[in-house]
């Protein structure tokens, strides 16, 4: 016969969810928000089961029990809030509920035909006070006494009174809290949350080449100059500023404007040429300053309410000191030269790639992480990591972990624009914030198909989307030669559709001129300085300020997944709201998707949902542009003229 | 700095499909079955992956390879069969393939302006030479050779010559043998199949009482009565005949005809109150015979090509020797006396329920496991389970584990009329076949959505539906007084729409009245002999054997998942077809739901599908009626008279 090791299971649990690829990764959320919690729990027989939560931050002693509900068809579910930063688990315990079980079949037995009912009244006593016992151990000697009071009454009480002794919920409560457990199963799976900072999904990206601050085509800019740049940043509401890499720019096969393959003697290069003579990826661009101005500035910023996001970009230009110490670590020829990038027949003889799974591996992955220690212990907090999908995800996942374990609370942006099963990965191994194909999504169809992908399916629990309109490497062609109504109504999706958004700067400007058939700048700054003036008439900065205010002064703004799309007449229309749970901030976005002319039709609101009572009216005063109207019951109209108002962001106010 | 336990994996392999609760439990199959496994298989860059299903049995020491290919969306997948029965494993192996790499880099370059290609040659000279010592050192001496002969070509060969040179499949085959495989991953997770004998999945039930195998309604018959029987249900077909339980029957609290509380001295009992003087669950019902009387009906019965599946119902009459033996074993009141079964109420105070998490749990569960395994070692092959989901889920996975450790081939039906999750969990934990909401299933909406949610979901990797119209205990409402066309109509449902279904007797003599408001038979044989003329007027079992004879004859009637619906102009006509995936056998059925009335309409197939050409004729020939109708293209008419012709079993027969 076979040997028993262990008591088997009373009550099956199983299908606990959320759970990303079985548990491999961890659920995100950040402080202060919401998880629902649920798994299929049933027992065999007839049994009432009670079935809790139970929940701890890594590390903690002792799991906290809650009750979960059933919600239907053997599913249950519980609700959980987190306070604070930090890593947490979840497991599920069922028992049958001896007490509940005996009361429910008793109330049943009053409805047959028994007469004598003294062992099922001895057998409720002998539960009940088995309850007390277990108060007594636990030293809650009134919850002790309560019990034995009701013990007492359930002696002496007719069979038919009995249901009436325990009518109050909190008597179940009581009871509750003492349970006979010796028979309870837990799930063998656990739910593991990674809760993060705010900022993790909330923040306004603003990037901008320090070598450009002062809007010089011909005078390189350094640290020192790019408090102004970061004051207008302030003023337009963005709290994340993001430099392109900063340090040494290789010299060597170095790229000329437009990308040329020769380059003149005062182009500057490509910043993702990283290493030189002057040093590599600890090192900084000796034409900007040193570490040390970088630390200032950085402090400066800190002082402003913002942060600098750095460029970790993992490629060497051949000048890279890697490429002296280190050839082991670059992918070979057989003549024993050192391989430059290609994606054939493109040649990128300016860098030179790094082989993860060289002999050497073991140092070069540590060397990387080092990198990103040096700058974190300069009090970099947050970093835009540079075409990750061209590295291992397994090596990005064990460096955002090796960062993370002292540092819990660094950011990292994946650059990731590429196939969706690896941008979804990067996210699950670790990555904070995304890139997105928001950048392409143009239609109303297309907008609302991606973002019901992103909030309401499995990538809301790792993947927190950040929408960029434009980068550097990226003028979409719908912002080609494009007047400033489109620049706004870009800016105004991806501000108000996610939490996390950011411009390159420029856009501000409505640059628009792109190289000819491409989806790049002309005379990109990736490759030169650039002339700008940052007060150039026509720029935007108003508008995005407005975007940012209302993104920073309504709570509705900071909820990623409470987005629910507004059926429209108008096609060229896009409509949505957010909200807050409690309902008390609601914000409604309507958004005219045509630049040029000016769109009308209805919206029809889910009144219902945002807690409107039918036919009464209610005002909707639009933050852009201090304007209120008048609205009743669902079907409201709108009309939006690109040129004057192409959005209206709407805040609900209750009469 | 952290230290390394192991290279980290250089692709990404994830998500494998199918898994039945992440591993938890296996996908189950039958011999000759083909299984699609599928993941997500990619690499950070631009290399091409070679990615392989290996598989083997459980306890063979090699895994078999196979290649996979890529499905869409770096999904990737490959389908496997099963020449016999035993446990599968599959995991995916995946890398970057140099060979295809350089080869495909190559071709590239020549679309560039590349001039001087000695550096790639060189290079794919020293990946074929690799591949080449690989092959030797496997002592494959003429795929080296072959190998070689290539390295030669290569290095005289002009750049633009170069992919001519693989141009051809078979090359890329041998070269694929030989893989630098030092960077492959494995996937973290794997695939377990349980591959079973064909009648785990095909099989053809008829239920009845050996007591009442002569028909009489006061003599009680023998198990060497029941050959006529045996005789019968082979002439209609089938091909597992199962018996309500054959153990001693208790006195105490026996209950009387039509489930009366009092009993008649000449009460028989019901066969599901087991256990008595006369013994418990290794012992036989006197009145039935010896034990030895079964193990001869038995191998009778497997001469004539079937098999006698018993009843392993866990319930004890107060007069079973566990009773007496192990008291503990039992639910007691707090004075001592052992509690009967209860549903308040309800009571069942003819049968003791078992306690499986008392102290005594492991003896009671070790005992439970060698009953089974004494029936087992009589020969009994199949077993249907009496209310499984009664009992502890894990039990029935430790006890049919058990059995299926010496003997797995040994068959258990789940009767579990329940919620579905305890159904289909029951399913998961081992159980070979269950019964189903087939009996209830009555519209042609209700009977597509569910035959969909068996076949086409997750639930056809577990579970294994048999199809009853009726049984001992279900008499449904539709069936109740009806007339032969309703018990035709139902029957052939059953037969045609899963692989198993089963009848319990009397069905074929349309047996109709029920107890008055309720599912149940009125005189059931559940507590009395039953006088049955077996060869009564009216019988159907002409029409039951014509649709075993179908079932038997034809390979498509044999595939569990191959069912597709056809579209009807009529509510009241369900027709669906089945097919072999060579196509080489189709069959379409088409029922008339409605018993009373005749019903006509159009047929839509989707002839594309069963590889019928358009505008060509085709002929299809009615199994059941041998009648023979000319078609042509996707639309065709059908008219079913229930009183004549209430169903069309059609064969496709190509021209």
């Amino acid at each position: 016969m076979p040997a028993f090791t262990k008591r088997l299971p009373s009550v099956v649990i199983s299908n606990l969810k959320p759970r990303i690829e079985n548990g491999r990764y961890p659920v995100k959320r950040i402080e202060g928000e919401l998880l629902d919690i649920s798994a299929d729990v049933f027992k065999d027989g007839h049994d009432v089961i009670s079935v809790m939560l139970l929940g701890k931050q890594v590390g903690d002693a002792v799991w906290q029990a809650q009750k979960m509900k059933e919600l239907d068809n053997d599913r249950w579910g519980a609700t959980v809030s987190f306070k604070e930063t930090g890593t947490y688990l979840y497991k599920v315990r069922a028992f049958a509920d001896l007490f509940e079980t005996w009361l429910h079949d008793f109330e049943r037995r009053l409805t047959g035909d028994q007469e004598d009912f003294s062992t099922e009244i001895e057998e409720g006593r002998i539960i009940l006070a088995a309850a007390a016992e277990r108060a007594k151990s636990e030293k809650k000697q009134q919850d002790a006494e309560a019990i034995e009071t009701l013990v007492k009454t359930l002696t002496k009480a007719k069979p038919t009174h009995v249901p009436k002794i325990f009518e109050e919920e909190q008597l179940h409560a009581l009871l509750g809290r003492y349970p006979d457990m010796s028979l309870a199963a837990e799930s063998e799976e656990f739910v593991e949350v990674r809760v993060e900072h705010e900022r993790a999904q909330f923040s306004a990206w603003y990037e901008f080449f320090p070598r450009s601050a002062k809007g010089s085509g011909t005078e390189h800019s350094t640290f020192r100059d790019c408090l102004p740049r970061m004051e207008d940043a302030k003023k337009m509401g963005f709290n994340v500023i993001y430099f392109p890499p900063i340090h040494p720019i290789g010299v060597s096969h170095r790229k000329g404007k437009n990308n040329s393959v020769t380059c003149e003697p005062d182009d500057v290069g490509s910043p993702w040429a990283i290493g030189s003579l002057e040093g590599g990826h600890r090192s900084v661009e000796p034409a900007l300053g040193t570490v040390d101005d970088f630390v200032w500035l950085l402090k400066e910023t800190k002082k402003m309410g913002m942060d600098i996001a750095l460029d970790f970009a993992i490629n060497c230009s051949p000048d890279h000191p890697y490429v002296r110490n280190h050839p082991e670590w670059f992918y070979q020829r057989p003549d024993g030269t050192i391989k430059y990038a290609e994606n054939p027949p493109k040649k990128y003889q300016d860098i030179y790639p790094l082989n993860f799974h060289c002999d050497d591996w073991q140092n070069l992955w540590n060397e990387m992480l080092s990198v990103v220690q040096f700058w974190v212990d300069k009090g970099v907090k947050i970093f835009r990591v540079d075409n990750p999908h061209t590295k291992p995800v397994a090596f990005w996942e064990w460096l955002i972990a090796g960062i993370h374990k002292d540092n819990p609370e660094i950011i990292f942006l994946a650059e990731a624009f590429t196939r969706p099963k690896m941008m979804q990965t990067l996210g699950k191994a670790g990555f904070t914030q995304s890139y997105t194909y928001f950048t392409w999504r143009e239609t109303k169809w297309e907008i609302m198909e991606y973002v019901y992908e992103l909030t309401k399916g499995e990538m809301r629990n790792y993947y927190t989307a950040n929408f960029w309109p434009n980068t550097p490497d990226i003028l979409p062609f719908h912002l080609q030669n494009a007047r400033p109504p489109a620049f706004k109504i870009r800016a105004a999706l991806a501000a108000t559709l996610s939490t996390s958004w950011g411009i390159y700067s420029g856009y501000e400007l409505c640059e628009n001129k792109p190289l000819e058939g491409r989806e790049e700048y002309l005379d990109s700054e990736k490759y030169q300085l650039k002339e700008r003036d940052w007060n150039k008439i026509g720029h935007i900065k108003a508008f995005i300020f407005r975007l940012n205010k209302i993104r920073n002064e309504n709570a509705a703004m900071r909820e990623y997944a409470n987005i629910e799309f507004i059926a429209t007449d108008n096609d060229e229309i896009i409509a949505y709201y957010k909200w807050t749970d409690d309902l008390s901030n609601i914000i409604i976005c309507v958004v005219n998707l045509d630049p040029t002319n000016t769109q009308s039709g209805n919206l029809h609101l889910e009144i219902g949902q945002m807690g409107i009572q039918p036919g009464r009216p209610f005002e909707v005063v639009d933050l852009m542009y201090d304007e209120t109207y008048q609205w009743r019951d669902s079907t409201n109209f709108v009309s939006l003229d690109p040129n004057t108002k192409p959005v209206h962001v709407l805040k609900l106010v209750r009469s």
